[in-house]
């Protein structure tokens, strides 16, 4: 059984370790694993230079949520974190004041940098990371290309271009959008190992993750569509929208910039239905969003209406176990 | 009054800070500070890149000595140090477990690293960093050109070339040095900043550092000879060698690589006498070394005998008093 799945950071690193839950029980390899298989392809385009050191937020969520010393209370970054370098860096002046770099979690950026100057590939930077932590899933950056979210935003009447770390956190996405630029994304394809995972797949998942900045940022990466086309595993999809509202982070403000509606339908539509040429052959919806079923329906869109909401690692599983359900249908 | 002092690491620091309190002493600005301007030219030999990060020890060390920031009691580095990003980086097998960078220390490295890297010099990255300080003095790296000595070591019979901080942190300096490799020198050349220094003294110190690895590593950069050579002021040095042993530091095994005794008249000979080609119009020597005066004398080198352990800022503070009065006769 091998599980591939498009994911961003928070919301991608909770659906995958509640899949590597399921699996473990589902398919138990006599010793606490699992013979499944669990490829997360994972969004870059959150990632930056920040004071010489490359960070990858999303890669590092579930990194640090599979390895289990991922901050859960705060939702990212280390358990038990510091922030002395950082304070450092502030009175050196250089740096971004309100994008706060944990000691522990320097580490992996200081350890990446490092193997990126030394010449190594993303997709290998990351395998030379992994191989410290316990994560039961092959972590892959969807690109070894770096592709940089901005944003256009309208700052005291003039228009600027900022880095996507800087609208999110500086600015808490409350500046309108007016619209995202993949910086690099024309010079960007999926690496060898991604369009292996995709290619040789028994199901595709796209995580419950920002359906523009994450998810879309994956599908923008030229050849990222097509290979999702001519994969012969069925693709299932899991809404981050629940009644209305993001499940976490604020997914509203991407959408309403890109036109799409914060519901369970908008998304199911936006993603669109692969025998109609788009992506989903299931789609999950949460019980309060079950009136949607019959729109998506007519849409082309399976659609499964199960409990979202991961509150615990039994709920997660479950959510893992309810999508793999709905892809065999 | 301006005083240019070619320095290493701790033992230059230490001087330092007693020359800055003599000088805020004999030539007060009315503020708290001096109308004399000091300069040091600092040996970077030991720099080094480490997990990506430019690390250079004795500009370091000075300025957390000058900024009241060094852990006077271990001898180097930050007070307060913790070493948390370091047990990160060991954990994903990277760097040199034997040589541990502290939490506070690896700002500096940060900071630094990404100046170098957006375009700056050595020496406008060092005045970027030093801005944050209340130094006093002006740190001038020797050169902008990377220079990083190296050991010739015999290891389990097997001749091998390491960086100087592998000879020197991890083994103790305890396998004998067959000679020291300055990587890099016959591309470097002394900054302008530092010719300037140079010129424009009224009075050069030789401070009471390594005359192996700190000392001579600045007077081997090529133009930095004869750049002393042709200074107006006079060029007084302070002996770090008292009673046959290093002050600090492991400086008997860097003179016996270079067969030389471990002794402050054969250091002072081993800088020679200015008047007849060598570095020296001045030599400060320690009262337990007195016997020596004769000889260095009869080398064509002035000799004043004076206390040179620096025990506390009064006996600092003094010491530098000698150097210039010795450099004033």
């Amino acid at each position: 059984m091998r599980v591939t799945v498009i994911a961003g950071g928070v919301g991608g690193a909770r659906f995958l370790r509640g899949l590597r839950s399921h699996l473990r029980e589902a398919y138990p390899n006599g010793d606490g694993g699992s013979t499944a298989e669990i490829t997360a392809v994972v969004n870059t385009g959150d990632d930056m230079w920040l004071t010489g050191l490359r960070v990858c937020p999303d890669l590092d969520s579930i990194m640090y949520t599979l390895g289990g010393a991922n901050d859960d209370e705060r939702g990212w970054g280390r358990q038990g974190e510091s922030e002395r370098v950082s304070a450092e860096l502030t009175a050196y002046g250089i740096g971004w004041p309100w994008f706060t770099l944990g000691d522990l979690d320097l580490g992996t950026h200081i350890a990446r940098s490092s193997f990126l100057r030394d010449g190594l590939t993303l997709t290998e930077a990351t395998a030379r990371l992994s191989e410290r932590w316990p994560l039961g899933v092959r972590l892959l950056p969807m690109s070894d290309q770096p592709v940089e979210t901005h944003v256009e935003i309208v700052v005291d009447g003039k228009r600027r271009i900022v880095h996507f770390e800087e609208w999110w956190v500086k600015h808490r996405a409350a500046v309108p959008a007016q619209r995202f630029i993949q910086v690099g994304v024309d010079a960007a394809h999926p690496t060898p190992a991604v369009l292996h995972a995709i290619e040789h797949a028994d199901v595709i998942v796209v995580a419950p993750s920002n359906p523009v900045v994450s998810i879309g940022t994956v599908l923008g990466v030229p050849g990222m569509r097509a290979a999702l086309k001519a994969a012969k595993a069925p693709v299932v999809g899991v809404s981050p929208i629940i009644s209305g509202a993001a499940v976490r982070g604020m997914a509203d403000a991407c959408l309403t910039a890109i036109g799409v509606e914060t519901t369970a339908v908008a998304v199911g539509k936006h993603y669109g239905s692969r025998a109609r040429g788009g992506l989903l052959d299931a789609w999950l919806i949460d019980e309060t969003d079950a009136p949607g079923a019959a729109v998506l329906a007519a849409a082309g869109i399976p659609t499964t209406v199960v409990p979202l909401w991961m509150n615990d690692p039994a709920t997660s599983a479950q959510l893992a176990a309810d999508a793999l359900a709905a892809a065999r249908r």
